[in-house]
């Protein structure tokens, strides 16, 4: 077995793993990709030009002649491969929270009489919290469910109007089938949407070939476009026309420099389009994708599958005090790996000092995300030693590591 | 006279003329800061720096390390002085068109029995359209009612919830009083919302001393944060207290890293926070807020009226063709001088050829900002040729300047 796999080369040749074009130090063992990825080698150097070249010199005039106007269009084309969406069935821009507040608003104009929005208990915070926030302003009835994970599914009855799941639970790494899920919704007469910030861009999502209703995803993950960049949504295209924007702005009008006083949603999904794009950050995460144009999802999730493995046989077998939270088998589990253990978050502090960078999720994870194309099997041993180590010697047993930051 | 005033020396004698502070060419007289500011001097550094250093170095401790979680908070501590606000009254992120959302959403929670939202019919459309959206969504009779601009202040009655203004006309320049019209509104029981995408950083807005309960703004336009910056919102602290955050994400949660299930709002404005907030679009704008450190903006609203005086004088001049539509009276106009024309649009392409760079707003509008930070006396006069020019020789007059692109 060779270090780095090349089995992601496909027609392309290129192989999978492909640290050097990421500007990632030696030094660092990075699993925290699925929080926010690393930067690609490309980016700065683009972003230099898209500042003194754009901005400053083609000022005003950027928005026709740099292309910004299309630049949220142009990005869309090249995630919709990576979540198997149609052409033209993603959007791009705002947050996660804000995209799911707009397919979630959107949805509601599809579910007739029914007003019951399941979901799972440990879905990501924000999910709760935004579906929670928009049944209250809108009313009439309509009341978010949120179920423990593993009673969601035999849940979704013909009272379901939205089943509102995250694919790859943030916390154990847990994976569901999207396809069974999404038929039985449909058995039962729900929509769906599906949250991807764990998934695109770690292995192929088939959201045409799954039938999925609606979607949102992160661009600042496993997309790596860097600290808060812009987010997407996907509206499967039988929907598109019958949808209605909730945030209506003037981006998403059908001529907004007719500046018109009326509303008129614009083609396609260019009316889930808000407000201005934020062009800067959307220009990192259109040169970070590039990455992606010669990668093999398929191949990408099949290594991530065998170093995930690996990474668990580790640690498991050199480190008996932390209890596997994430599925054993590669299936059931996304793109990452996690451990429980009760002095979880001093023990990531210590092992961050140490150059391996994974996360912590309250109240006892341990996170590692599991990228092929910066992390190798040396990546995976190094870690594991280095976590064997703090444990062995209660290196994490110190004070300093337990001060918790604003952000873990 | 001299060519570039001073007058905004202050205590800190610092001159108001700062063009060395931003990278423009000296071929170009930039009229449209009131549409996208001009690049600051400072920003490509620091841009690499938060690319290379930051996100490329830190990774994903740059949340803590490089202070991107509070960084929203820090940009709001340098707009309040720019527009009036009480510390901890404003919050940063988004769109402007997302933040008028999120104020409206939370105002309508303070208006009681009233359904009334009254706007003016010329209002930037997005406001329009954002309304009419959020009320649509809300139902339980809320409506929109825009009225023709200078019907607005007298149709406050005790019929209206609230009363969503822009203060200063995108097309026309002209000025609302603040300080009356809200004094207007609570007297009828009204709450006011404030829409400052062309005030703030082009003249000191007294939010606080006027009384205002809410307000937006952007951060492209005078604050030169760079294309599709993030924007801001103003809640008065006599409100922050009452209202509930339409759009609840979780870095509006009270602890948004303990993963609470159910949602607890932030202290003070936190909650009106979203999603992940764009980083490296919110460092361009951080850096260029650093330019208002040292500038007296009464200084700057007194240069940028007598600009635009002479402007008006140069044109009328020299263009007995263009009609004046900005008010006369300075203290009723923004910092923006506009003119009618049936060809607007072909002028206004002629001229940018010529690096006379103003912008189009239909149907007939010539736009020109007024920025003193960089704007002078010479380019003032030199603005006025071109026009002239163009006009005298009909040099408008070709199809190259009729076709129409996607951004005017």
């Amino acid at each position: 077995m060779t270090q780095h796999s090349t089995v992601g080369a496909g027609s392309s040749s290129a192989p999978l793993y492909r640290r050097d074009r990421f500007l990632l130090s030696d030094e660092v063992v990075y699993l925290d990709g699925n929080s926010l990825g690393p930067l690609p080698a490309s980016v700065p150097e683009r972003m230099a030009a898209a500042v003194r070249e754009e901005w400053g010199g083609s000022l005003v005039k950027g928005w026709n002649e740099a292309g910004w106007f299309d630049l949220p269009w142009r990005i869309a084309a090249q995630i919709a491969p990576l979540v198997g969406a149609e052409p033209g069935s993603i959007a791009v821009g705002d947050s996660t929270s804000v995209n799911l507040f707009k397919v979630l608003g959107a949805a509601l104009g599809l579910v007739g009489p029914r007003r019951r929005i399941l979901s799972d208990a440990g879905n990501f915070p924000t999910d709760l919290y935004i579906a929670d926030g928009l049944t209250k302003l809108v009313g009439d009835g309509y009341h978010v469910t949120p179920l423990p994970s593993e009673d969601v599914e035999a849940a979704i009855g013909d009272d379901v109007a939205i089943v509102m799941l995250t694919e790859v639970d943030y916390r154990t790494g847990r994976r569901r089938d999207m396809k069974a899920v999404t038929e039985a919704a449909h058995a039962a007469g729900a929509i769906v949407i599906w949250d991807l910030a764990h998934s695109a861009g770690a292995f192929p999502v088939r959201l045409s070939e799954c039938r999925a209703d609606f979607a949102v995803g992160c661009g600042y993950k496993f997309l790596n476009g860097g600290p808060g960049a812009p987010a997407f949504l996907y509206v499967a295209p039988r929907h598109a026309g019958a949808v209605a924007p909730v945030i209506a702005g003037w981006m998403g009008h059908d001529a907004p420099f007719a500046f018109e006083s009326a509303y008129r949603p614009g083609q396609g999904l260019r009316k889930m389009q808000a407000g201005t794009p934020p062009i800067l950050s959307m220009t990192a995460l259109h040169e970070a994708l590039t990455l992606f144009d010669d990668v093999d999802l398929s191949a990408l999730e099949a290594e991530s599958r065998r170093l995930g493995d690996l990474f668990i046989a580790e640690v498991e077998r050199r480190c008996p005090d932390l209890e596997l939270a994430a599925p054993r088998d590669a299936v059931a589990r996304g793109s990452q790996v996690s451990f429980r253990h009760p002095d979880g978050y001093a023990i990531m502090q210590a092992l961050i000092e140490r150059n391996v960078i994974g996360d912590f999720r309250a109240p006892d994870i341990l996170r590692f995300g599991i990228t092929p194309l910066y992390t190798g099997e040396d990546d995976i041993r190094r870690a594991s030693e280095t976590i064997e180590g703090i444990l062995r010697n209660r290196l994490w047993d110190a004070d300093a590591y337990r001060v918790r930051a604003a952000v873990t």
